[in-house]
C-alpha cells in the first residue's frame, strides 16, 4: 500500500528555513510516518534566492512570492520561517487556503496578533504547532511524566532561565531582535523559557519582572558609525506564580557572557527535585527520596531509549541527540497530529499563551531602561 | 616578645558554639596572630551544661549565666551564638562592659533591633562582626577581585540562591525557626545569599518578591500529634536592583529537595562572568574574553595559596578547604580588627543592612501566604 | 550546472546500516558536495527484507544477494555494514568491481585479513573509509590541531578509555561478538579508543595488557538454558608506548556498570592538557598555562562555528551535535576524498594498523583467562 | 573523672608537622577522646628552629634532636614527618624506647627497610599507623561498605590514578624526590592510589608499569645552572590483578599539567560502579541497579553525618570537610587503637605491603628510561 503524499512549502531559508528542510528531509528515514513527505516549494525573499536554496535544500519548485506558494492547492502545508513581522499575514492567508501551518516561534509580535492567528485557525480546524523545538527534546517528556506520576511530590518551585549571549557585543547593530515593537530579550528567547515553564508546571497566574538596558544604543546597521538608542531589554528577571500555588522567578539575556543556550531549569517538589540544561541535553538530573539516609543523590539520567522517540534515531543508549534532531521529532509529530486531526500540545494557542506572558512581563512599570 | 592575651567569652555550645570554640583553639597554629588566644569561659543555658560542655571544648571556665559573663572584666570578646532573641540583650550589655562583640548571624530578628545595636557599638566603637561564614572563603575575595579589577566588566546581572532543604519535612515542628517574629526562610538562611550580593555587587537598591508557605501547619513540638498554622515563608524568589544598575534574582528555600547547601550564584558582568555554589566550595568558574574564538569557555579554577589565606593551611594547592576552615579564617580577621582597631567588612552595620533587604523583602504585599 | 550523481550501495539495515542511510540522506542539504548522491540499492539478508527497508529507508532498488549489488556497474560507492566476517569477501569483491568502498568498523576479524583487504585498495586505488564515527567530531579534530600547534607542549601522557554496559548481564547470550575469531571488548569497541590514540598522539609502538573474563559462560542463543563457555575479554586494561616517547593506558570493557559510552582520554603534555568524554561529546576541557597564578584551570570549550563542520549544521554556538551528525560527516569527508581522489585518514591502512594493536593486545601471554 | 594525658612528641614541623600539629590541638574538642592529648615536644633540624615552631605550634617542649625526643620517657606517642630516609632509624629508636609510632607515609624507602620497620613494631607490641590521610574520607569508608554489602555485586575493574603536576617545570631541582634511593613519581604518590586500591579492592597479586622520564636532568639546587640527570619516574602507567581476580589499572604522575590532587578512581563490579576524586573530595558518584530502564544514573551523594565520622564535624549535611579534618580523622583514629591496643588498618604493615607493591612496578624490565 502506498502512503499519501504530503506535500510542503517553506518560506524562508535562513537558519530555521535550512533547518527544516533537514527534517523534512531526513524524519521519513527515522520515523515511520503516515505520510511520505515531498518537498514541494521553497519561498524566499526573491526568485533567484529561492531558486538556488531549492536546489541546496532539495525542493522541486521554488518562488520569489510567500503568496504565490500559499496559493498553491498542491501545497498541504506551510512551514514559516519567515521574519516575524509577517508571521501573522503569511499564516492568515495560509489558513484562508485550507493549509496546515507550521511556524517559527514566537508565533507573532505582539499578543493581539497572535490572538488573531490563534482563533483563526481554531475556526478553521486546521493542525497549528509553533516551533518549540527545546519541547520536543525525550528527557523533557521524560521529566513531565516524573512530574506526573508524583515521582518528585508536589511541584513547589521552579527556577529557569535562558541566557545566551549573542547580543553582548556594542557594536551588534540593530535588526529585528531590536525592534520596539516586538523585540527584545525577553521576546527573543523567554518564550523558550517560558513555554518550558507552562509544559512541565502548568498555568502562569502573576508574573513581575525588573529589566534592564545594558546597551542604551547601537549602531543603526552593521558597521555604521551613526547610532540610535536602544528601546528594548538586554537582561530580564522576573518572578512567576504558578495556578497550582507553585512559585518561581525565570532569569533572561542575551548577553549572558560565557553562556551560548543555557535554558536550565530546576524544579522542586516535596518529595524531589529534576534538573536540567541545554546546554547538556542529553542528560537530566533527578533526586527522589530513595535508599535511605546518605544514600541518596541527583542521578545524572543519560538519554536513551527507554525515552521514546530516542530509539528512532539509534537503538543503543550512549549516542547523543543533537539540535537537528529535535526539529526532526517536531516534524514527526506534526505528521501525527495531522493525520490523527489532533492538536499539538504547543500549536497556535500555546504560542498565544506564551506570548501573553512575555507582555506582561514587559508592560510592568518597574523596568529600569524607564 | 610575649604576645598579649585575649581572653573569650562564648555564650553557647551548640553547632554554632562548637564551631567557634574549634576555630579558636585552631587559629594561632595556623595563623600568626597578634594576640594569643585563651578559651577563658564558656556561658550556657545552665551551670551544669555549661561545665559539661567548656571540659570538652578546652574553656577554663564556666558558668550558667551569660551576664555573668558578659560582666566579667578579665573577658576580652564575647562570642555570642545564642538564640536569635537574646542577641540584642547579650550585645547590648557586653557593648557597655566594653568588650569586642563577635555575633552569629543573622544580626538579630528585626531591622529595628539590629540598629540600636548597630549604633551602640559604633557609639561605643568596639569591633563588632556578624558571622557571615560563606563570605570567608578565599575564592570569594579572589572573586572580588575580579569584579573590582575589571576582568569581567561592568556587573550587569547577578544571579544566587540559598537551597537547602532541612524542612521539607512536614513534621519538622515548630522551632524559633518559624516563629513569626524573624522566623522564615528568607530570614534563617536568604541573609547568606543577600549577603554575598551586597559583598560583591553592592549596595541593593530595590526589591521584589513572591514567598510561599509549604507546609500550612506543624506539629507544635517534636512528635506531637498537636499542629499549629505556619505564618513564615518557605520558599521565596525575589527581584534585586542594585545602586550600580545592575539587576538580579535570588531564589531561597529550606524546603528544596535534594539541596544541602546550594549557597550559589553567577555573575555576568559586561566582558565576563563567574559562577560559585558552596556545594563545591573549592572551585571557582570564570569566563573572561580570552584565546580567540572557539577556544573560550568557562575555566574552574581551584583554591590554592595564591588565594589567600589558603596558605595559612597548606602550602601547597589540591588540598580543600572545609567549611569548618571559613571560621577560623573568620577569627583570624577579628583579631586583626581588634587589634588594628579597624571595622570588620561585614561588622554590625552590614549585618543590619542584610537584614532591612529582607525584611522588604517579606513588607511587600505580593505574598501568597496572606 | 549540474552535478554527477554518485550511486551508493548499501549492504546491511541493521543499527548502522540506518545510520548511513540516513547520513546518505541528509548530507546533501548540509553540506556543499561535489556530487549529487543517489540511494541506488540496498542488500539485505533475503529479497523480501531488503524490499522492505529500501522502501523505509529511500532506496530505489533493493536485493538479498549482496553479489547482484557488488556487480551492478552503475553503483559508484559500497558501503558495508554487514557482519565483520563478511567485510573481506565484499570488500574484495567491490574493489575487484571498480568501486569505492566505505566498511563499518573492525575492518576485518583479524590483522591478517585486514592486511589483504588495505592491499588490495591500495593496488587497486579505489577510495576506502572505515567508519571511526567519533573521530569526526570537529573537537576531536579541534583537540588536534592544539597537539599539533605546541599548545600543550610535547605530548608525555595518553589515558584513554572505552566503557560500555551492554554486555553485562550474564543472560546476554553468545553472538559475533563472543566469537573467538574476531570477538571479545577489545575487538568490538577497543578499537575506537586505539584509533583516537593514534589520531591524537601518533603511532603505537609497544603494548602490554591484562584481560579478565568475567562471566565464564552465556547462553547458546537468546533464552536459552544450554551454555557455552565464553572465551573472549570481558574487561581489558592494557599499556601503551607511543613512538614520540608518550607513554599510556587504555581500559576497554563492555560490561562497565553505568557507563553507556564512556569514550574518553586526557592527554597530557608538558605545557597543557586536554580531556574528552563522549558522553559530553559537545564539550572539550582545555588547560593551558595561562593567566598567571591562581587564576588558570580547565575550561570547557563548546563546539561552535569555529570548529569546523560544525557550521554547516548551524550557524550559531549553543546548539549541539548528536551522534548522527557524526555519520554525515564521515559521509561528506568521504564524498571530498573521492572527488580528490586523496586517501582519508582513516582508509584501509589506519583500519588495518588499528587491528594489528588490538590483535597484538589480545595475543599477550598475561591475560587471566587462560 | 579525669582522662589520661597522652604526650605526643612530633619530629618535624614542614608541611606535615604542621597539619600534624594542627590535628593534635584540635581533635580534643571534636571527637570524645580516651586520653587529654599534651603537645609535649617538637624536634626539628636544630634548637632554634624547633624552640620557634614549638612557640608556633603549641607545643611545651623543643629540642634540635630527635634523639632526645625518642629518649624522653614522658613522652607516649612518636609521630614523625622528618624525611623519608629518617623514618627507619627514628622508628626503630622509638619502638625499642616502648612508644607508639605514628610515621607519615611512605614507611621508608625501600621495601626492605619497611620490613625491618614493621617487624619491628609487631614484636614489640606497640601501635602504628602509618598517614595515608585520603583513606580517612568518610566517603570512602562508605564506599567500601557499598563494595562490603554487595550492592556493587562482585567487583571487577578498577581504575585509578594519582595526578599532580608540582614536578612539571623542568627548573624544578633535585631533592629527596628524586633520590635513586627510593625517589620518583611512583614512590612519593604512588602509594596514595596503591593503598586506596588496596583498601578498596583488596591485596594486589600482579604487576606490570611503563615509566617515563620527560625531563632528563634537573639543577642540582635551586637556581643552579649545574644540571643532573634524573634517574627516577615522572610518569607512570601500571596494570594491576587482585587476588580477587579482578583487573585494574593506575596512572601516576607528578607533571599532569592541571592537575593539583587528582586521587581519582572507578570501581566497577558486576551490579554497580563506584567514582570518586580527590578534587571533589566530598562527592561520591554511586550507579548500582535501581529505578528501572531509563531511570538509573550515577548519582552524587554529599558527605553528610550518615556518613561518620563527619557528624563530628558538623551536625549537619552541606557542611564540607577539608583536608585538614582528614588529619584530625586520623588522629582521632590513632588515639583509639592506643587505647584499646588494636592493630590500625593503615598499620605499618599496611605501610610494608604498599611499598612492596610500588617497588615491584619499579623493577619491571620495560621502563623507558633505562
Amino acid at each position: 500500500m502506498t502512503k499519501a503524499v504530503l506535500n510542503i512549502g517553506l518560506v524562508g531559508s535562513g537558519f530555521m528555513g535550512r533547518c527544516h528542510a533537514n527534517a523534512f528531509r531526513s524524519v521519513g528515514g527515522l520515523f515511520d510516518l503516515p505520510f511520505n513527505i515531498h518537498l514541494h516549494t521553497l519561498a524566499d525573499v526573491d526568485d533567484e534566492t529561492a531558486s538556488l536554496q531549492a536546489q541546496k535544500l532539495g525542493f522541486a519548485h521554488s518562488t520569489g512570492s510567500w503568496e504565490t506558494l500559499v496559493d498553491n492547492p498542491e501545497i498541504d502545508v506551510v512551514a514559516i520561517t519567515a521574519p516575524n513581522a509577517l508571521h501573522e499575514a503569511i499564516t492568515l492567508a495560509a489558513i484562508q487556503a485550507g493549509k496546515h501551518v507550521y511556524c517559527e516561534k514566537p508565533l507573532s509580535t505582539t499578543c493581539d496578533s497572535a490572538k488573531r492567528m490563534t482563533e483563526a485557525a481554531e475556526q478553521a480546524g486546521t493542525t497549528t504547532l509553533v516551533g518549540f523545538n527545546f519541547l520536543r527534546n525525550p528527557l523533557i517528556h521524560y521529566a513531565k511524566s516524573l512530574i506526573e506520576s508524583g515521582d518528585v511530590g508536589e511541584v513547589i518551585s521552579f527556577r529557569g532561565r535562558h541566557a545566551e549571549d549573542y547580543m553582548g557585543n556594542p557594536e551588534s547593530p540593530h535588526s529585528f531582535r531590536t525592534d520596539p515593537d516586538g523585540g527584545g530579550a525577553l521576546a527573543d528567547i523567554g518564550s523558550h523559557i517560558v513555554s518550558m515553564a507552562r509544559f512541565l508546571v502548568g498555568p502562569i497566574t502573576n508574573v513581575n519582572a525588573v529589566t534592564e538596558t545594558v546597551h542604551k544604543e547601537r549602531p543603526v546597521k552593521p558597521g555604521s558609525s551613526e547610532r540610535r538608542p536602544v528601546l528594548v531589554d538586554d537582561v530580564a528577571h522576573a518572578l512567576l506564580e504558578f495556578g497550582n500555588g507553585a512559585t518561581g522567578s525565570i532569569d533572561v539575556s542575551w548577553m549572558m557572557t560565557g553562556r551560548t543556550m543555557d535554558l536550565s531549569f530546576e524544579i522542586t517538589g516535596t518529595q524531589g527535585a529534576i534538573q536540567f540544561s541545554q546546554e547538556r541535553m542529553n542528560e537530566l538530573l533527578v533526586w527522589t527520596r530513595q535508599g535511605g539516609d546518605g544514600n541518596g543523590g541527583f542521578r545524572k539520567i543519560e538519554t536513551g531509549p527507554a525515552h521514546p522517540p530516542y530509539g528512532n534515531f539509534c537503538p543503543a543508549p550512549g549516542h547523543h541527540l543533537g539540535f537537528n534532531d529535535l526539529k526532526v521529532i517536531e516534524v514527526a509529530e506534526l505528521m501525527e497530529c495531522i493525520e490523527q486531526g489532533k492538536p499539538h500540545y504547543t500549536g497556535f494557542r500555546e504560542g498565544y499563551e506564551v506570548q501573553c506572558t512575555i507582555d506582561a512581563m514587559l508592560l510592568l512599570p518597574n523596568k529600569t531602561n524607564g
